[in-house]
C-alpha cells in the first residue's frame, strides 16, 4: 500500500484485513505508541468536519504526530497545471507538495470536484498531480471522485452491524434532494464498497442524476467479480422495499457539467426524494446511513436521525477506527 | 461533575477542592501523563486568545490530546434548533456535536450571547442544545451568561493573593465604558464567584446598564448563604473607597436587548467610567483584576496596567491552572 | 542565546555550532523526548507553509508541545504603540505577548514589513515591543529585515552540499522580478549569512533594486571579518559566471517605501531578470536556492527547478533541521 487514491487500485485482500482491522479498533479501542516517531500532514482545500478530527486523533491514538494546513487561511494559495505564475497564487503545488513530502511520512489531501470539468474530475488530475510532487505516500481525503476513507469506514459500519453476514443483502444507494449539487466522491465509493462487500446493490435516481457511466461500469464489473448485483431505478419507494441499508446521498451528477440550469431545474423538481420515517418502515428493518454532514427534513426527515434504525452516528465513529487501520496499514503496523 | 455549564450548579465542595487544586498547580508547575489516553475537543464559534491556547497546554500538561475546531474556518456551518434546513448550514449541530462526542472523551465550547434574544440568552438555550447532544462532559468556555473556566482562574487569583484570607474583604465589579456593549457573561460570573468566596461585593454601574435582575437574585442567594454581602451603587469613586479589588468589565447590559440605540447613548455618556491611577488610589492598596482582552485608556489607564497592582497577566495565567484542575475533575484525577 | 531577533546580535561560536548542528540533524534525522514539558507558542500574522509546519515539527521531534495562533483568525487582533483603544483591536499586544510569554517557554513571531514605514521597518520596531513585552525568549520567524530561521537553514544547507568547503566560493544573490514588490527581509538574511560563511559575495540588482545601505553596510563589516568579500553588480549575466550558489529573491527594496510608482514601473521594466537555464549554465556547476514560495516562470524557470542543480527542496527540508538546532540551542540541550 502506497498512495491510496481509490480502493479500486489495492488487493481485496489488503481491502479485507482493513475491513476486520477497522471493526476490531471499534471493539477495542486503544492508545498507544506504535506509531510513535510517525508523523502525517494533511492539507484541506475544502473545509472538514469528522475527516480532520478523526485523522488527528487517529494519528495520536497511535502515537503519531499529525498536523493540518488550510490553504488560503493562514498559508499561500497554490497554482497548479503550466504556465507562467504572475496571478495571485504565490506557490506552485509542485514546490508545496515537495516541501511537506519532506517534512511528514505520509500525506493526506483533501480536493473536491471542479464542477465544472468533468474529464479532468474523473481523472483526478489534481490529485495526480499531488501525488506525482510527493516522495511519500498521499492519503486521499476526499478527492473529485472518491472518498477512501468515508469507503472504509462504510464497509466496516456494514460488517460490525451485520456481523459479517452481509452478502446479498439490499443495500439501496438512495439520491436525494439537495439546495445544491453536490459533487459525486461519496456516492461513487459508497456504491463501490457495497458491490466489493457482496451486497445486492440498488442504485435509486432520477434519470436526470444518474451517476457517471464510467464509475457504473467499475461498480459492475466489481460486482460481477464479488458475486453481487446491481441494479439501477427511477422509483424510490419500489427500491425501499426488503432493503437492509439506505444509504441516502444528495449529489448534482454529470448533467452539472454541461447543463447547470437543467440539473438545478430537476433537482428542484424532485424535492419529494426524501427518506421520510414512512419509506424506511417499507425496508426489511433497514438502518439508516449517511456519510454528513446530513441536511434535516431536506435529505432525510428528523425523525428517521431520531430513530433506532438510524446508524449515520455509528458510520462516523467508524471514520476513526477506519483511518487508524489506513495508517497502520501504510506505516507497516500489521 | 459532568458537564460544567455554570458553578451554580457545582457542590461548594467540589468548588472549593478546585480552587485550591489550582492554586496548587501555580505553585507547582508540573508537565505529567496522569491523563494519556485522554481527549479534549474544542468547538470555537468565537474568537479567544487566552481560553484556546491555555486550554490545550492545560491538556497538554496532563499528557491528553487537545483539538480545535472554529464552524466556518475550514468546517461547515452549523445550524441549532428545528425546521427544514434549507438554508446556508450544511450540518445540524445534534449531528456534530453527536459525533464529536464519540471521537474526544470531554467537549469544551464557546458560543458567545446573541445580544438579540434575552430570554434564550438567559435559559442558555444553544448551550442546552450542545448538552443535550452530546454523550460526554461539555465544558463551557464562555457561553451567553457564564464563563466558569474564567469564574474559577478569579477565584484562584484572589485565593493565591490574598493567602486563602479574601472573606469579608470588598470587591468591586465595575462597569467600563467601551466601543461596544459586550455579553455579560464575564460580570455574571465574576459576580457570582466573588459572593461565593465570601467577598463584600460591590457593583457599581450606570444604572441603565444594571446587570439582569435573574443573576443579581442568584448573587444575593449565594451571598446569604457564604455570608457575604452584596450591595449596588452608581457611584464608582465612592465604591473604589477600602476596595481590595477592582474587577473592571464593560458589559451592554439587558438594555441592549430591547432598547440599543438607548444602550449606546447611555453608554457613549459614561465615557469617564475608565479605571484610573487617581481612582485606585482610592483603595486599600486594592488590586486590578480583568479577563482580557482589555481597551486601554478606554476601559483602563495603561498607567494602571504598568503598575503594581495590576493582577491581570497573574490572572490570566490562572486560567492555565484553573483549566488543569477542571480537566483533571472530569477526569477523574483528583 | 535569548531572543533571536537576528544572527548579529550572537556570536560567531554559536553560530558555527548551529550550522554544525543542523548538518547533524539532516544526515541522523531522530525523535526523542529530550525537550519533553518544553513549549512553544507561535504567533503568524502572516502567511506560512514551511515556517509553520517545520517548527512545528522540530518542537514535535524534540518531544515539545508547540501551538500556532493566527491573530484575526479564531484571535482578536492586536493594537500596538500607544493611542486610546477605541478602534477595531481589541487587545494590546502587551497583553498578549504578556499572558503567551507566562503560558508558553518560548514564543516564536512572524511579523512583515510594513512597506510604509522604512524607519520603523529598518529598527524592528514592532518585532522590539514584542521582543520588550514577553518574559521569554521570543524567535524572529521573519520580521521586517530578518529571517532568521532562514538563514541557519541556508547556510547548513550549503555547509551540507560543500561539505564544509563554502569559504571563498561565489554565492550570488540575484534580484528577481515579481509582480508585488516583496519585502527584503530573506535577501538581508541571505546576504548576511553568506559573508558570514566567508564566501565571495555578489548581489546582482537593478540599481532601482538596491538594498538598503545599512544592511549593505553591515555585510561589509562583516565580510571583512570573515575575509570574503562582498560586490554588487547590475549585469545578472556577468554575475553568473563562476557562481557557485544562484539564490534568487525578489524585493522591492527602500525605493517602495517613498516611490512606490517608480518601484513599480521599474520592476515591470526588469521583466527580464530570471533565473533561466541558459543563466545557469554560465555558472561553475553552481546550484539554485530560493526560500519558496517562488513563482514559476516568473522568478526562475520551472526548467531550473526540475534540474539537478535545484536545490531549493533540500534547502526547504533544512528548515527543519536548522529549527531543531536553535530549539535546542535556546532551551539548554546543546
Amino acid at each position: 500500500m502506497n498512495h491510496l487514491l481509490d480502493w479500486q487500485y489495492i488487493d481485496d485482500a489488503v481491502w479485507s484485513k482493513l475491513v476486520e482491522r477497522a471493526v476490531e479498533h471499534a471493539q477495542h479501542p486503544s492508545w498507544s505508541q506504535r506509531a510513535a516517531g510517525k508523523s502525517l500532514g494533511m492539507v484541506f482545500f475544502n473545509p472538514s468536519l469528522r475527516t480532520r478530527t478523526s485523522m488527528e486523533l487517529a494519528a495520536a491514538q497511535l502515537g503519531a504526530f499529525a498536523s493540518t494546513l488550510t490553504p488560503g487561511q493562514g498559508t499561500w494559495g497554490f497554482k497548479f497545471g503550466t504556465g507562467k505564475m504572475d496571478g495571485a497564487e504565490a506557490e506552485h503545488i509542485v514546490e508545496a507538495i515537495g516541501v511537506l513530502s519532506r517534512y511528514y511520512d505520509t500525506l493526506g489531501v483533501r480536493l473536491f470536484a471542479s464542477g465544472t470539468d468533468l474529464e479532468a474530475d474523473r481523472q483526478e488530475v489534481k490529485m495526480r498531480e499531488i501525488i506525482q510532487a510527493s516522495i511519500v505516500p498521499v492519503i486521499n481525503l476526499e478527492s473529485a471522485y472518491y472518498h477512501p476513507c468515508q469507503a472504509l469506514a462504510d464497509a466496516a459500519t456494514i460488517h460490525e452491524h451485520f456481523s459479517g453476514q452481509q452478502k446479498k443483502k439490499r443495500f439501496v444507494l438512495a439520491w436525494a434532494h439537495h439546495p445544491k449539487p453536490l459533487p459525486m466522491a461519496v456516492p461513487n465509493s459508497a456504491l463501490l464498497q457495497a458491490v466489493r462487500q457482496g451486497m445486492d446493490v440498488v442504485v435509486a435516481r432520477p434519470e436526470s442524476h444518474a451517476l457517471d457511466p464510467v464509475i457504473m461500469d467499475l461498480a459492475t464489473q466489481t460486482a460481477e467479480k464479488s458475486g453481487s448485483s446491481l441494479q439501477v431505478t427511477e422509483d424510490l419507494d419500489g427500491a425501499m422495499e426488503g432493503a437492509a441499508v439506505i444509504y441516502a446521498k444528495a449529489w448534482g451528477g454529470p448533467m452539472v457539467y454541461h447543463e447547470p440550469k437543467k440539473e438545478a431545474t430537476n433537482r428542484l423538481a424532485y424535492a419529494e426524494w426524501q427518506i421520510t420515517a414512512e419509506r424506511m418502515r417499507k425496508t426489511d428493518n433497514g438502518v439508516f446511513m449517511h456519510c454528513l454532514p446530513v441536511r434535516r427534513d431536506v435529505v432525510v426527515a428528523s425523525e428517521v436521525l431520531e430513530s433506532a434504525q438510524a446508524l449515520h452516528l455509528r458510520q462516523a465513529h467508524f471514520r476513526l477506527f477506519a483511518q487508524k487501520a489506513i495508517l497502520e496499514a501504510i506505516w507497516g503496523l500489521f
